[in-house]
């Protein structure tokens, strides 16, 4: 790496020590990775003890390196470097730009790094695991008394974690940060209140409509794994570079800049869920392979790394649900479908089964409707947990008791209820909305997405589904590429959105597309 | 941990902060080994470049750890510690002898880590991941060329390796210390002569046999993988410590005191591949089951470790040859086969399949009586190469001629010939003889093992196929679990064996062996 000057280069020295350093944090902090993905697909359940001891020690290592005084200097040397060649004129604007944005966003990551006690580190990172480990078993007994000790002790050290940051913010948003950098909870509100309201009012209406039983079967393991390869080499997806598994809960995760995974998951009696797990983690793993990592130029910078969960999210979701359960994505996939045991005998069928719209209690699988109200009782839970003084022993209560305000449904135990997400088990509170953030920033991106399409010659009333019923979804994944992915941790997540929509952040969009899909659905009986 | 004075206890600080180092660089390694079968069971190709990064970091983090002046102070602390304890007569014999031991060995293995530059350590890293990425290239297309650079790279960092840690062995012999530490290359070749005269007349004897062509059939995959299901379930797999999957090499592996995992593979063509493979990489897994790690007491100490690869392949042989192709396991077996779809209809039958003795070009799928002749190819070839001047250029003619020298047959390409093993492709020499050594270990201990048995009331000619017969493989491991298992590194190999069979190791007992079976298969006619 060089900085170009008049035509001649010089090495620039700062710089490129700070790279290497990166570097470093970043090849161990991929090693995290692989013993995480290794956990969970992989490991048998008596190595729990040891891995977690595992990742304490590689967490201690990553705090050292990531709030030393060393990293710390040569922070401040690369700065130094880089202000003088940009007072000399001889770096584009576009790479004064990016060097900029990286060290800002460096500098404020060290911040943080530098306020957090080593041992509360090492102590979190050994808790995860256990966590995570009591989590597994009490789910499986639907224990929830297993598990709460174990969450108790979590959730006083992150409220520990938030006071050592002692940023201005509340302790929930303070941990929410590194998923959603810049959220508050106000703000949070303003998007998510129309839907508290909106969404139970819709799920009201389509509970009066007739609808089939025809999704009322399920598929075999075999089927549904064949279906989930068949999907991904659909969309391109390049075996060199990734690799498909199964765990407990699906994921996607980078381990190198050739190196994707995801997991899926097979759940008896719930035919499409491994199918639409697999499409939500590969659009995950679509936006880590497009960020601008091309020849690893920013893989260990913070340039390089998703700028936010919500993002992150909608672009899962775009694929999982603006995709893979578009009414030109069912006539497409339907025979592979009935070629596998499935009962439909037409597009029309399959795409009435995938989107079934009936309020349940789990929210991996909830429909588009729902889902939304799965992530406002989890949000307001985590932040009364942490900051509004709820009691870990009051959790199944209230959870059940919200469930049943908001979707009318009473999970049958803990394990479909308060226990049914990996989240809270390994300490993750300030994760959920972006799930639901992903809901609104998915549906107006893909506003966008379909005018830009339209400017390129699509006239058809959805751009979007022609491309999907041409089996033309590289368009699609060109234009996230461009837009978003490409990016980084450039803009935050508003800041992109309202650049790529030329508007703020609102609920609109998503709702829109919501009632959009119901007037369809409705209009096919 | 605290040693007790005449029945008071005091902390032994120095040798319990030696333990936390010692916990500390486990940790690693076993980090070191979760990466090895993640690239051997997961990783998509494309990341090996990233891999080879990550293993390099750690390779130069734990060779750092191994030969650092504070690891020497510590060691030597606990050595003035132990001293004094045992002058004042307050340790137990037991204890002294143990302590003793593990100081022993922590010096032993110092001044080797000690003497090597860390550069090369990760030079050597990054060159080993290099290389099995080119051998799997060229072992898939058989173009040893591909690979060959790669490997005079290896050999001329293993030599400069061997340079460094100047013993007064040669080069050869120090890089096999690892494996078989003692050893000499004079030594070997009095284990090994007996069987370069021997084993050829065994196999022309044979030749002159007519046996059925019965064994020419084929067992999909599926049933394949359920076969060894059945197999470990049989002997007692527990899957709450154990995991096995599937990679081009079968292995053993493990990850930490209660994380044992084996890989085997499905060959096309060979039915028993997959399930020998299994039984092998099993009696490894065992082995290491059975190290003196109860409680973890000894899991990070020397005590703790493997002794030696000859007696770890001795492990494996006993459970692959000695049981699993024993008449008497065939007996139990063959209707699980049967139903599997083999064409056996008797224990015969599946005996008879699974006791070929045709010499072929693969080590892997070699019968007992050839396999030893692999070795003494790859043990020749080797200290040739290492320091006897044979190029690399010369290595696929040179392979191919002593095959037909000692084998009678000829490799119809490289895959098939001197690719064939990954061995090399990761620099490791000095390992192949470990794997004779395990058949003259095997024989040798299943003799004293067949007495021990007599001496407890087994009165059948042969206790062994016995205990077989009767589904009491419990019996057998159990014995090598209290004779050899707990002892760990006490003991070098020959001390074991000899302490173990009252006999100096030698070839004798495993030409007895052989010379028995094949009266046995040959009666059958």
């Amino acid at each position: 790496m060089v900085v170009s000057l008049r035509g001649q280069t010089l090495p620039d020295l700062a710089w490129r020590r700070l790279g290497e350093y990166l570097h470093e944090t970043r090849l161990l902090g991929s090693i995290q990775n692989t013993l995480y993905w290794d956990q969970n697909t992989s490991m048998p359940v008596g190595s729990s003890e040891w891995r977690a001891e595992q990742l304490s020690l590689l967490a201690r290592n990553l705090h050292a390196r990531q709030s030393s005084g060393y990293f710390e200097e040569l922070i401040k040397e690369a700065k130094i470097e880089f202000q003088q060649a940009s007072q000399l004129g001889d770096l584009d604007f576009a790479e004064i730009d990016d060097r900029a944005r990286n060290l800002e966003l460096l500098e404020q990551d060290l911040t943080r790094q530098k306020r957090l006690d080593p041992d509360l580190v090492s102590i979190l990172a050994t808790a995860k695991a256990h966590g995570y480990h009591l989590w597994k078993q009490a789910r499986a007994s639907s224990d929830y008394q297993c598990f709460a000790p174990a969450l108790r002790h979590l959730i006083g050290l992150r409220q520990e974690q938030a006071r050592q940051l002692s940023e201005a913010r509340t302790i929930w948003e303070t941990l929410a940060q590194p998923f959603e950098p810049d959220l508050s909870i106000e703000r949070l509100k303003e998007l998510f209140e129309p839907l508290r309201k909106s969404l139970p009012e819709l799920i009201e209406n389509v509970r009066s409509w007739k609808r089939p039983d025809s999704y009322k079967w399920d598929l075999d393991a075999k089927s549904q794994r064949l279906l989930c390869d068949q999907l991904l080499q659909e969309w391109s997806r390049d075996r060199n570079i990734t690799c498909v598994a199964e765990s407990p809960h699906p994921f996607s995760i980078t381990l190198g800049p050739k190196d994707f995974r995801l997991t899926t998951r097979v759940v008896s009696g719930q035919p499409f869920s491994c199918f639409l797990a697999t499409a939500h983690e590969w659009g995950h793993s679509l936006y880590e392979q497009g960020l601008p990592i091309q020849s690893h130029q920013w893989f260990s910078w913070p340039l390089g790394q998703a700028t936010s969960m919500g993002v992150h999210e909608s672009q899962s979701l775009f694929w999982e649900n603006r995709v893979a359960r578009s009414r030109p994505f069912s006539e497409r996939f339907w025979s592979s479908f009935a070629q596998e045991g499935a009962p439909v005998q037409c597009g029309e069928d399959l795409w009435q089964a995938l989107n079934p719209l009936t309020p349940g209690c789990n929210r991996v699988e909830a429909d588009e409707l729902s889902y939304g109200l799965h992530i406002l009782i989890r949000t307001d839970l985590e932040i009364e947990l942490l900051e509004g003084g709820l009691d870990v022993e009051a959790l199944p209560i209230e959870w059940n008791r919200r469930y049943k305000d908001l979707l009318g449904v009473t999970p049958p135990n803990d394990s479909e209820g308060c226990l049914q997400d990996v989240h809270w088990s390994e300490g993750q509170f300030g994760y959920f909305p972006s799930y639901l953030l992903g809901h609104l920033i998915s549906a107006q991106l893909s506003e966008a997405m379909a005018d830009s399409l339209r400017d390129s010659g699509i006239l058809e009333e959805d751009p979007i589904d022609f491309c999907i019923g041409q089996g033309n979804e590289f368009s699609l994944l060109s234009w996230l590429r461009e837009k978003v992915h490409l990016h980084g941790r450039k803009m935050n997540a508003e800041e992109l959105v309202e650049k790529v929509t030329g508007l703020p952040l609102s609920s609109s969009a998503f709702l829109n597309y919501l009632k959009k899909k119901l007037e369809l659905l409705n209009i096919t009986f």
